[in-house]
């Protein structure tokens, strides 16, 4: 095994490059004192962090399952603002004494998650550190659509998610219990796999308030409300529970339903459409935007757990 | 004191975004899943990370000293290329027992040092960690301005710096010496100065080559032979070494020439322009490109230390 200490900076620098993805939008790419890009529209940016032992285990990631997390995350939070997203910046601080092959999956895993999506992997900085630290940033273009943000959703329309919830936090619990080796939910935890492009349709249909589901469906219900100065209300039968976290919460003998309302990592996107809108093909309607509350009630009460913090040990 | 644990998540966020310098550019800011720009002309983006313990220590630099250099070193970044700087995404990782005075303390920095150039912090993200660990990926647009990369110098071009160097490197030793309290260059080890428009004003005189000195002029100027596929041969005497690294070297009974050479984080820019261009006000010509060796000179000879390595512990 090769260090990243031992092989030193220009060198790491080098191999990590020649994996990245590249993009269309790219004028000039990595390798220099910025990369430039050519932007259709306005520029919508987003960042999001992964820290070991925080947001991923090395013993159940890959490197490459934590590279497709980092883009993947990051890439869905520009299309949940209904824009198409083109290239990252990644920052990847790491021990000296890990091997070069955990840097090379890891850029493997980034492209695997981004060239199906024509998004490239425009530059960043590797570091030295005590564990590893990575910091993506998307880039993404509005094509003259006009961005969704959270703070529009109006009293009266509808709240639907774009996908099956629940998954991510079924399989994180397998994987804490030990047990479902191979099953579909610990795939899905491990790389989350949301439709990109789904944003952009539903700002085409009218969204009126739109985000990625990523600490929980009722704690960014709970956003948007805040955002949107209104209240939420999500009839439970109505959220779509993941058939994967089903089958795990069969394997672990739990309820599914609490991991799709308070699971996070699922990455669907959650959004409010006008009243009577015809909602875009996969969305489920989970609920209301009401008037006569602030924040989020479930099944007309207030929920007991919303989700997690970042800062929770 | 309160630590970040105790305050959560989106309290931080809230006490935190409320600090942040604004730009003209932002259409939406901070709050939302991503950030929306305007651009005009190309967008040029640049990513650089600080880890506690090896970018910065907590008992010489205040928070808000690395809230500046944090955005410092990334504004001068996108200076380097001849773009004009406009915002910045931060993210800031850091342990659960931090003060909460020390993360605002930080947000106070990166305002101080954004302010004045009318570029804003338009998004990030807050995690916990086991160690401070900052990203920052500055944003910057052409205005129709051609960038200027590493990859242009021409045997025959001159070879010339923005300022004065080796201020940082001699602050730096300072501290580690415990002696020279209250002394320029630890200031100018804590928050650098550079002067931002240098780039733009370089790339519209017409500078074939462009990059900041963030690793030691030696190092840099490695890079840009590299990237340009030439010889670069600098003249140790033209080197400008600032005021504050010689009052430095005289305190601690050592040559300031060392720092000026391979000595980084001052984030002068250095940069190679046509034979025969006037340098813009500022710029010291400290040596020519040339076609008859690889790499870098120093007066003729092979110097035997470029400066620093990232992952070297």
């Amino acid at each position: 095994m090769t260090t990243i200490g031992e092989m030193g900076e220009d060198a790491l620098i080098h191999l990590f490059a020649t994996r990245l993805p590249n993009t269309d939008a790219a004028l000039l790419g990595p390798g220099d004192d910025a990369a430039v890009l050519s932007v259709d529209g306005d520029l919508v940016v987003s960042s999001d962090v992964l820290i070991e032992g925080r947001h991923f285990r090395r013993e159940w990631s890959t490197a490459a399952d934590v590279g497709w997390r980092a883009a993947m995350q990051n890439i869905v939070d520009i299309d949940a603002m209904g824009a198409v997203p083109t290239a990252l910046q990644v920052t990847l601080a790491a021990p000296p004494d890990t091997d070069v092959k955990w840097v090379l999956g890891f850029a493997d895993g980034l492209r695997e998650a981004c060239e199906p999506h024509g998004v490239g992997v425009v530059g960043g900085d590797l570091s030295g550190a005590s564990e590893i630290a990575i910091s993506v940033t998307a880039l993404g273009e509005t094509h003259g659509v006009n961005p969704v943000t959270r703070a529009d959703a109006t009293p009266g329309d509808s709240v639907a998610v774009s996908g099956p919830l629940g998954a991510a936090a079924a399989g994180l619990a397998l994987l804490a219990a030990g047990v479902g080796d191979g099953l579909e939910a610990i795939g899905l935890f491990l790389r989350p796999r949301p439709l990109i492009g789904a944003g952009l349709e539903a700002a085409l249909r009218g969204a009126t308030a739109m985000m990625d589901v990523s600490d929980g469906l009722l704690r960014d219900a709970g956003r948007i409300a805040r955002a949107s100065q209104c209240g939420i209300a999500i009839d439970s039968a109505a959220v779509p529970v993941h058939p994967a976290a089903t089958q795990a919460a069969r394997v672990l003998g739990v309820a599914a339903l609490p991991w799709a309302l308070t699971g996070g990592e699922d990455h669907s996107l959650l959004a409010t459409f006008p009243p009577g809108a015809f909602l875009p093909d996969g969305w489920t309607l989970v609920g209301v935007v009401a008037s006569d509350f602030p924040g989020v009630r479930v099944d007309g009460a207030i929920p007991d757990a919303l989700g997690w913090d970042h800062f929770a040990s």
